[in-house]
């Protein structure tokens, strides 16, 4: 039998396992909700009883387990601390220590999750052979992650990769969740993005496909219309991708990393937003004619298992 | 005899060359003119025989030499290739592997002198005694440079810590020396700042103890007139130090370091400069309570020769 690494991905709806060669195949996974109650005190022991469960199933025994990586949706300090993971309402814990101790003897590491997605997309993903990767995923907010020669980039205080929150607007009247005003992730994330489109819509009286859509226009809502052509959401698209070819062009001239991985739903629009991103963080970096290229995440969901599980080679 | 490094920090008008404990006391340093004849040829020449005058002259054998780094004026990539030294006028060349020909057997490293800066301050510095640190150098241009673990990140394409060309500014007009327009450079150089604060005197007529100065106005009269009181001096720098508090939030929520280090000729305005960037530090970092702290250079000029000392050690 092949030695295996596990990789966890803890968010506030489930909880993923992959089982996954040394080479990066993976042999299997499963999902389970996460348990809410008592500030998810019970997930560590869930995952427990899971990895038993699923190395019971495929016939796995523990000393075959080279170790089990997890990523968790908050800052993870150097030693493994967990100050606070406002998702889940975890609070001063060492979330590694405890899953060690249902196994002992064996490795666990801990990442947070944004981080350790951006290492999975650097393995097997859209990265795949790059030791120097900046991850930006645009989903319900814009996370980030930062791969230096083929280690994950924490930070002193773990804001490493946090390009989510980066100042891009001054006037900006709402505020962001993390309490500042004109982040990134207020104008880049499906959620910003939507926002930006109705505000657009209420600028003027123009016909714009758009407007069918009323209250549930979505960002793929958006950026379908934009590629069909419809004049207002191709401007949303624009502005949004202008903010992000500039926060690539801020990480360029900070890291300077081999490719850029965008991730998350709104990737899905693919060449039509790369083409506008690309085209901004040209215009934003002009230093150099060498760029790092811009790639679109490979693994959706499973970037968080995978690079997880790549977190135990380290 | 204990053994020593050597440090050179090659730029367009002169050649300082340091000799240093392992420890990092600096033994003698020497300062020749840059031969610029046939875009500076014999640089590398004139470094070895220097070498070999200061090692005579305090009576050193090049067996005790552990190595020597240089830091040049242009992007380096990791090879020690330099594709080109706009200042030396120097093309297509390994400066390291030149001056190791006249040394057989000692060791040669090479880096771009303002990432060699940074890992001055770092070693002996400002930031003595922390790990990951980002330096900006506030002079003629805003030069920068990364540190992390201990190491020189160059980047890709040697870009890393070119935070002097981020873009921050879409209304200027006026063009920076990489091309672009707006960059953090135009603004919060010692050059940027004269030239903002004689845009703030056009605005209007109010009374300013800048004007007395004329055309003969440097960075450091704005500063001391910023800081006896004067409003526009003082509007003027808040100006630059928003620009620079931005830019250091980016490089927190790129690589979150331990600290910040400015340097520069501006950076003697001191306590002054530091409090103003540190307000909007925080202004744009509200993601985290936990901030990089922000402190001011102390090796001067010296800092190249410490660093590139210090890149022997490796």
């Amino acid at each position: 039998m092949d030695r295996i690494l596990i990789g966890v991905d803890v968010g506030g709806t489930s909880v993923k396992t992959g089982m996954f060669s040394r080479e990066g195949r993976l042999i299997a996974k499963t999902e389970i909700p996460t348990d809410r109650e008592n500030n998810c005190k019970n997930v560590i022991r869930d995952i427990a009883q899971n990895i038993h469960a699923m190395a019971e199933k495929y016939d796995i025994s523990e000393e075959n387990v080279i170790g089990t990586g997890i990523g968790v949706p908050g800052p993870v300090l150097k030693d493994g601390y967990v100050e606070v993971c406002v998702n889940l309402g975890w609070r001063d814990k060492y979330p590694a220590k405890e899953l060690a101790g249902f196994f002992p003897g064996m490795r666990v590491e801990l990442g947070n999750d944004a981080n350790v997605a951006a290492f999975g997309e650097a393995w097997q993903g859209g990265a795949k052979g790059y030791a120097n990767v900046v991850l930006l995923t645009l989903g319900t907010g814009v996370g980030g992650g930062v791969i230096l020669d083929n280690h994950i980039l924490n930070g002193r205080h773990g804001l490493a990769g946090e390009l989510g929150h980066i100042h891009i607007r001054d006037e900006e009247k709402e505020f962001c969740n993390c309490g500042g005003q004109g982040c990134l992730e207020q104008v880049s994330s499906a959620t910003g993005i939507v926002r930006e489109a109705k505000r657009m819509l209420l600028k003027n009286s123009a016909p714009s496909a758009m407007r069918d859509f009323g209250d549930r226009l979505t960002a793929k809502d958006v950026c379908d219309c934009g590629k069909a052509g419809d004049r207002t959401a191709d401007e949303t698209m624009e502005t949004v991708c202008r903010y992000l070819g500039l926060a690539i062009s801020y990480a360029t001239m900070t890291v300077d990393p081999d490719v850029f991985v965008i991730g998350g739903g709104v990737s899905a629009a693919g060449e039509y937003l790369i083409g506008k991103i690309m085209k901004y963080y040209d215009r934003y970096t002009t230093i150099s004619k060498n760029h790092a290229k811009i790639v679109t995440a490979k693994l959706g969901n499973d970037a968080g298992i995978y690079g997880a599980a790549r977190m135990v080679l380290e």
